[in-house]
């Protein structure tokens, strides 16, 4: 029962002859294969490319060993079924594509035991660097100070690390509920419920921020009694609007901080006889694939997950090459998508909700 | 500008200590850090969770030098950020991990070109084997002989390979197909429209091959007039039940390739006045996010993505550590998750599906 096999070896070609088919000297494709610095990135990519069409191999392992850099990245996020993850990977794979990096992945579960466990493996398949989704807590800190400490680089992603300094790339949060609101308020809107999310998460307190700044920049002061729920999730919706309702809180639109949150907004407001968005206009974040397909089809703030992990993935291998600027934050501004559940304030009505004649 | 920096010697642990710690021989535990088969998998477990939660890191790059095995499995998939095959790599991560394997990733893009591109990356940092969501075309089947020739172990999940031979895992379509129209019929409708998908698409076959067979189970004839469509959005599902309808085509119930054309058939049957499920029923499959999320929440078949990953990465496993039986085809089971779009046949009214009062 053989257990490990020997490695098929692949078919080689001499960097002689491709020198002689690229017309370029044979220290010159020699150096471009081994990634040297000296050649030019374009030079190289050329060089690399050719080599693979024609079924040359350059030896990632064998490379590793003489020269420390594997050219893969590692990749952690709580669970990759979940679309938004997965659009972020989607990203870190092209991004690090891009630059020939590979990509090795693993799941935290959002348990920091499992993160550190996930970290000391790749770290053993030397990861040149890390692109984490962390996870917030205290034994946290202690995993990244350690990695740090390690000489390990890393890119924080998504959700920025309270309480510690380092590269962080992440969707601009603050600016996404700025402009759910600033387009809301560009309808007409005055009285605009907000949806909050879980009162630790920082995207959630972000989100909030900038409905606040919205309001603030437009000279409306924020009525607290607007503002419901504490969590993410469709019931949490629904219980937000179901407590507005109930305490005949008058608003004439509802700025969510999750499309979820909308959806169960719009089911109780249909369920209580209120038409979206001819009574109340309703706009989510994050624009989850279903939202398009909802009825009514849910205006939203696109947070570009791909885009965050496509940078993250840059600013990571400009680290490991050496060529980064100074550590900091990028965030990747939101874009609004314009769909059914939100209309300008009706000017006949009053600013309260009134209950439409039928559904 | 260093580019290739020299790796961080991670502090390391003799395999004394840790023997000591862990009342075993010394060279049991040096087997059980090499992986060795002499050592039970248990003890093997335990040596090397121990040494990891002690910062001792095996050092995957040396062990690949040393054995020619990586203990790295490649995963390819068109892209990434679709929900469907981020829960395939989710399932695929998973079931590596039980093993002590780690998975680098590429996309194909569903080109064959860039299929091939991603393989020769994968294999250059000497995967053990790979689990493809394969390419199909002519110059795909190519692709895939050359595989085999250089003896590079493979998995093809998902779609079936057509016209070659090789280990498959994937989900039941043909299960899907049938266990959709089988819930129909037990809910009394006899009329019931089968929404095809792409012609050339082997799932989409399959899914309707499961139909008509539950119709023989039962001895009803199927009705050709009864099909329709010819891909699986929901712009085509729209379309597909717009004719039906125009044709003035009798049915009660749908059964929909997938959730995306069931969305379209109950945009249609509610933009003409029919009630779902009141009037007509409607079955998705493969049980997307947003089906929970619609309204009427669709019924739907779950094809189990995760498990078809699970799967895939166990049965390469196998056959990477010589342990496989004879390669062949799994199928995962298919498994119908019941909500709003589906009622029985109203006893009172005719088969025909009929005007309902308002909307």
């Amino acid at each position: 029962m053989p257990r490990h096999r020997s490695p098929a070896t692949p078919p080689r070609l001499t960097s002689r002859r491709l020198a002689e088919q690229l017309g370029l000297a044979q220290s010159t494709v020699s150096m471009a294969l081994r990634d040297h610095p000296a050649i030019n990135v374009e030079t190289r990519r050329r060089v690399q490319e050719r080599a693979r069409g024609l079924g040359y191999m350059p030896d990632g392992i064998a490379r590793a060993m003489r020269t420390g850099a594997s050219r893969v990245l590692g990749f952690i996020a709580p669970k990759l079924g979940m679309s938004y993850f997965a659009e972020i990977l989607e990203g870190v794979e092209s991004g690090a594509r891009e630059r020939g990096y590979r990509c090795l992945i693993g799941q935290s579960q959002s348990n920091v035991a499992r993160m550190a466990d996930e970290v000391a493996l790749l770290r053993s398949q030397r990861v040149d660097g890390l692109v984490l989704i962390p996870v917030n807590s205290e034994e946290g800190l202690e995993l990244y100070a350690d990695l740090t400490g390690k000489g390990l680089r890393f890119v924080v992603v998504d959700v920025p690390l309270a309480g510690f300094e380092t590269e962080f790339v992440g969707p601009d949060n603050r600016g996404a509920g700025r402009l759910a609101t600033q387009y809301l308020l560009g309808l007409g809107h005055r009285r605009i419920a907000w949806l909050r999310g879980y009162p630790r998460a920082a995207n959630a307190r972000l989100r909030e921020q900038g409905y606040r700044e919205a309001l603030a920049k437009h000279r409306i002061r924020v009525d607290e009694t607007l503002l419901a729920g504490d969590n993410f999730g469709v019931a949490a919706g629904e219980a937000a609007v179901e407590g507005l309702l109930r305490r005949n809180v008058r608003f004439t639109a509802i700025a969510a901080s999750t499309d979820l949150q909308a959806c169960g907004a719009i089911r109780v407001l249909h369920r209580d006889g209120f038409a979206v968005p001819g009574d109340v206009s309703v706009v989510g974040c994050s624009n989850l694939d279903f939202s398009a397909l909802h009825t009514p089809a849910i205006t939203s703030v696109d947070q570009k997950p791909g885009e965050v992990g496509r940078l993250a993935a840059r600013r990571l291998i400009e680290r490991i090459e050496g060529r980064a600027s100074a550590p900091g934050s990028a965030l990747v501004a939101p874009e609004l998508v314009v769909r059914d559940s939100t209309a300008r304030r009706a000017k006949r009505g009053p600013t309260e909700p009134r209950r439409s004649a039928g559904p």
